[in-house]
């Protein structure tokens, strides 16, 4: 049954915020807007679709094959056949958090 | 045969430093002293002996349970019979930078 991913926040100290997301086949990480810059280091490997404003496309994350993305980024991931998991590293205390939202629609 | 873990540096972009080890049985990450704070995330499981001024100890990761650490920290690592990666995230730009080194032995 395609649900929500598991989201378990690991590290949260005002400085940075740890969260593994555990996904099944077809699982989702609903719509929703990055306020900080982040990092997302894969465990495993990962193919997956990110709904944007824009569209979809599909994706492929490699285990141990850390990736940077900006604040601000807001879309929704959609899990493929096999499961992912990942772990996002949110920088909550350094200067790039996102300005006011640039898409209304909200997860 | 036993040598140095393999470093992969991934980001280093003065917010942040992301350096993949990967380690094979007996390997080393040599003596260091960590200039920042820092988050270690494993990618696989891992069963290794940290050694410091003040002796051995054995420790276990679990792929998926990332743990953080302060600057100043200064040791060695040893790896087990297992293979065994690790991704290391530097907190390089936040304030927590180490102070003078505690111990002078130096890598």
């Amino acid at each position: 049954m395609n649900g929500e991913a598991r989201a378990t926040v690991q590290v949260d100290d005002g400085g940075i915020r740890v969260t593994r997301y555990e996904l099944g086949p077809g699982d989702r990480v609903a719509w929703h807007r990055h306020e900080h810059d982040y990092l997302v280091v894969p465990i495993t490997d990962g193919t997956f679709e990110v709904v944007t404003a824009d569209g979809r496309s599909a994706q492929r994350a490699t285990a141990g094959e850390p990736y940077r993305r900006g604040a601000g980024a807001e879309h929704e991931l959609v899990n493929g056949e096999q499961p992912y998991t990942f772990i996002e590293i949110e920088f909550v205390s350094s200067a790039s958090t996102a300005s006011a939202p640039t898409h209304p629609r909200s997860s």
